[in-house]
């Protein structure tokens, strides 16, 4: 569906839907829920969690979500695995089944994109990016869908990892550079926008020291998505304006973990809805806590069933067994 | 599946696993979760839910359920549609996805043939059945295969669905009788074995007044799976010794709704492990409260993968797009 509708086509699809979705965004009409779910240690550590929303009288949808850090060093497979699912809340009916790694990757930069929009600084952009694994690779896109992205400064604890991330740009002819640990600071005073996308470990953080920043950063942090788990320097969150995807879940595992709940800001459904009062905020310190809101899941699934259908694309799968009888589960049978 | 295995084996294979996982059951390696979801009531009263258990280090299995009361009359539809999918801990891939209406009634029917083996009362039963829909027809079945059933006694609220059962119970060649709301109290005097499997609103039970009933009566309560539905009188419950199948779910939703917590027995699993000691109760009044446990799916499941691998029964479906390379999203894309 991406290459036939075409990176850029599709990543503005997404950010534009996800924008009229959060101006029209009504909690008692769309009621998404934290996510849930196993957290363990063993074999690795990693969790499966299920991130539910309902729109009332509609559908619920479910992403079931895997983290498993280690697999991309493991096992050759993306830390994030996911799956989004949406039941008609009429019959109960599985409405559709929807991969959801690759768009969780995309609607997490579009999320991105759409705080940026409204908070960071206009003008040729610089955007430091910590973390270089697939997060990275969107929330580049993304911001350059909404600011004119004009370099990119980088850097991931993996070498490896940070060598590829220019290829893996590549598409987009920006100019890349990778920079060691001892280099930090300097990725993040020349960043206009600051994007931190990376699998520290719980307790770990901040991924950078608190140092230099321009007046105006925009900060994504993307990566806290654990109870233990904050990537962005305390001082430095307490000096801006802090902007939850969603307040009780950042409060339990995003950056806001570190946060006075008075010193939380609106949630970026807020932001995105009464931009014009927020934009006077991008001459000053923001910061976007990303931990992920079901309703970007809902809007991401959405978007492939409305493609799919239009384009032919996706396959009928007949998953459930209806019984002919609904007072007899054996009419299934022929005999 | 079933037609290829056979009815009553599939049933017996599928209650000689229940009971070997209930023996073998341990609450500190399989971590089932209490339901939750979204109940409305419109466009219907309904709900969409996920059960979660985690068998530690091995799979997270989800079943989804919506139960949509009004589905029978309204959409020719069961008001239970289900679906189980399996999620391996080591890398959150999806491992299966597999049809749960047709598998929630037999492993109901299965939980039911456990609690009725261990703790009613042995030689020829009449079963009474209270609620004639979907469930009913596995109740019976069920109980078939761990006591010789002669009769069943049966009544519903809709006189065209009890007027189907006989026809729908044909295949187990046993009399079946159906009464008018006025005989309630023959049907459950007469009853060696009860099995209430109603879709009583919320509030409205008891679903048969308290009278007489045989000393040795065991009741398997299907029913009750919603806050303030139960269907069993209350009385009756503070008379009998009473086994939840999951006891914190059974206080939420089920008959243990009605009761104090010192009241309310062991667990189904505890019942079945310990069967030697619990079966002295066969000549005293039982009951199983049964709300669904999210183990008894996981074990449906299970049963379903082993023979569909054996038989060469289901189908590979690529649902998730997992990226080639790790680190980069759009590596799913040819270019």
């Amino acid at each position: 569906m991406i290459e036939h509708i075409g990176r850029d086509a599709f990543m503005d699809d997404l950010i534009g839907r996800m924008r009229t979705t959060m101006v029209n965004h009504d909690p008692e009409l769309v009621v998404a829920r934290n996510r849930d779910g196993y957290h363990y240690t063993k074999p690795d550590l990693g969790l499966v969690e299920w991130m539910p929303t309902m729109e009332v009288g509609r559908n619920v949808v479910v992403k079931m979500v895997g983290y498993h850090p280690t697999n991309p060093t493991q096992r050759n497979l993306p830390s994030v695995l996911a799956t989004t699912s949406m039941w008609d809340t009429s019959t109960g009916h599985l409405v559709a089944i929807c991969e959801a790694t690759v768009l969780t990757a995309l609607r997490t930069g579009a999320a991105s994109a759409l705080a940026t929009e409204v908070l960071a600084p206009t003008g040729p952009a610089t955007v430091g990016v910590i973390g270089c694994g697939a997060q990275a690779v969107t929330q580049v896109h993304a911001l350059s869908r909404v600011r004119p992205v004009e370099r990119v400064i980088a850097h991931d604890a993996e070498d490896e990892v940070a060598a590829t991330l220019a290829r893996r740009l590549a598409f987009l002819d920006i100019e890349v550079e990778t920079v060691a640990h001892r280099d930090l600071g300097r990725l993040v005073s020349e960043s206009n926008v600051l994007c931190t996308c990376t699998s520290v470990d719980i307790g770990a953080g901040p991924v950078f020291p608190d140092g230099v920043v321009r007046d105006d950063l925009h900060i994504n942090a993307v990566g806290a998505d654990f109870p233990g788990k904050t990537e962005i320097p305390r001082d430095l969150l307490e000096r801006s304006f802090v902007v939850p995807d969603t307040r009780s879940q950042c409060i339990a595992e995003g950056e806001c973990q570190q946060l006075e709940p008075d010193h939380i800001g609106p949630e970026l459904y807020e932001v995105v809805r009464d931009a014009e009062e927020h934009q006077r905020r991008r001459s000053s310190l923001t910061v976007f806590d990303s931990t992920g809101w079901s309703v970007e899941d809902q809007v991401a699934i959405e978007l492939v069933l409305h493609h799919g259908e239009r384009l032919g694309l996706g396959t009928d799968i007949e998953i459930e067994g209806v019984p002919p009888d609904p007072y007899d589960p054996y009419s299934v049978l022929s005999s």
